[in-house]
């Protein structure tokens, strides 16, 4: 095992249930909390799982990021839409050896997280996973829970496998946790928004769940037809997804149980939804190579006014 | 005055409200009546009115088509979701010499009441009303109330001012209704969609009313462009919408008391939705003519989505 060290910025859903396994898994894992962090300090981390529940008395807690050591791994688990906390955050806890690990949803990311950070060193994280904070440092892993790792390169050619995503594929697969690794990470993120584009915005707009929307004719023609404007979108950069792989991302959801997405969750606890990573930045991105994304962006505008409502 | 018969077939908000005012003013008006014949023959109509209540004690009440008389003008102000039933009762309320006065949302619809009924001597009304019936026999009319018609020809160009039209106009006028000649029904009905398609499907999507909708710059924006896909689908038929019409209408809606289109008080009162009518034609008929309205179809979609799932 590795003696490398990782910082956890976001300890929610996500960056408490990684975290905790890597720690269970012998790992130094430092967490960083904000409104947890008294009860995490004094009580620890609880990740309730469906793979057996991981019960941490005692972690390494920090509200401060001044306070925390220079780590190898600093995971970036908040949700996008706090991404402008980490302007403050970042540059405390990197060094110049660290790499960021960026586990968010939606496009466009990495190149903010790199304004912030000062740094390209950045590996994107696509996590498929249902885990959510339910209470104080008390994680709920409920399904799923792999991450696709791809190294991000400013001028968004392909990084390859690099050195680093082996060092981090090893100590999450040491920590029992299903990693794999792309070469190309515009070219993964294209391929997770075919799912989330549809499926995160219309579980909202339309307050149901995905076996709905694809037992009804109309949404889910509408779904198809989000999904070849990702597709468009990608091809925009450049990035080729087939039909077939479509067809398939609609047959493998039929086959799911039905599921709340994460914009859902979000929506109906009143907290900010990825609307701009999700949605605005993948319309934008299109625009800037010059490919109109309309029904896209129809979802961006109604999603950003119940945003901007539920506040 | 007159001695033309009106039939009123659907004595709803609209029907109910015109078929009154007609009476009052001494026209002989015959009302078709399903669910609430019974009430309606034994206790007549009452209309509340901003502009005075108007009480019928007694009115000439019928609930099967075949015993009415024949009439002169037999006016349809059923909802648009409930044509098929046209299909039965029209053939017996008409004669060779009546006129069908269609008082429907949407556009198409002449098309449709013309194929049921066997003749194209369908004059459209478009009607400017907030108006509702609010218990059996019993309406409630809180604005407006003029009317805008057109006669239908079925080659689709401008039928100009016809002497029906005026006959219709000079009884209307002398039951101090609010009405309005155009030259081109399509016209018409082209232009107020540029209104209802995006204030009726974004208050139900949203739930939401037109002033907020104009006020987040999101919503306004796709109000907008909503509207700009309406002016296309117009001009796919030759007929020609200003910007200008479209930046007044704009400024006129938010002049307007905030108001809940009727798709929203259908929605919220679990009723089928005008989806087809207002924006399932208005997509069809521009693509018929080699124009995509990529917008109105994802909000058709999303309409007849929550449409089905209300029933």
């Amino acid at each position: 095992m590795s003696n490398r060290k990782y910082a956890i910025v976001g300890t929610g859903g996500i960056g408490g249930y990684y975290g905790a396994k890597l720690q269970k898994a012998g790992f130094d894992v430092h967490f960083l909390l904000h409104s947890d962090y008294e009860k995490v300090k004094t009580d620890g981390l609880k990740v309730e799982s469906v793979e057996g529940d991981i019960l941490l008395p005692k972690v390494n807690a920090y509200n401060n990021p001044s306070a925390m050591p220079e780590c190898d791994v600093v995971i970036v688990a908040l949700k996008s839409t706090s991404n402008t906390a980490l302007e403050n955050i970042l540059p405390k806890v990197i060094s110049p050896q660290s790499v960021i690990l960026l586990m968010q949803n939606g496009i466009g990311c990495e190149t903010e997280v790199a304004s912030f950070a000062g740094t390209d060193n950045i590996i994107g994280g696509l996590c498929f996973i249902c885990s959510s904070k339910v209470g104080p440092g008390h994680i709920k892993h409920v399904d799923y829970g792999s991450v696709n790792i791809a190294s991000y390169k400013a001028d968004g050619t392909p990084a390859g496998i690099t050195d680093q995503m082996r060092s981090i594929y090893d100590d999450f697969t040491a920590a029992s946790i299903n990693i794999r690794m792309s070469e190309d990470i515009l070219d993964a993120r294209w391929r997770k928004l075919v799912w989330n584009v549809p499926f995160n915005g219309l579980s909202v707009l339309l307050n149901t769940a995905t076996d709905k929307l694809l037992k009804n004719d109309y949404s889910r023609k509408l779904v198809k037809d989000l999904m070849y404007e990702v597709q468009s979108g990608a091809a925009s950069q450049g990035k080729k997804i087939s039909d077939d792989f479509i067809e398939k991302m609609i047959a493998n959801t039929e086959k799911m149980t039905p599921y709340k997405p994460s914009m859902k969750l979000d929506y109906e606890s009143k907290r900010p939804m990825e609307v701009e990573s999700i949605y605005g930045n993948t319309y934008r991105i299109a625009l800037d190579n010059g490919i109109v994304l309309p029904k896209i962006k129809v979802i961006y505008e109604m999603l950003k006014f119940l945003d901007q409502q539920n506040k």
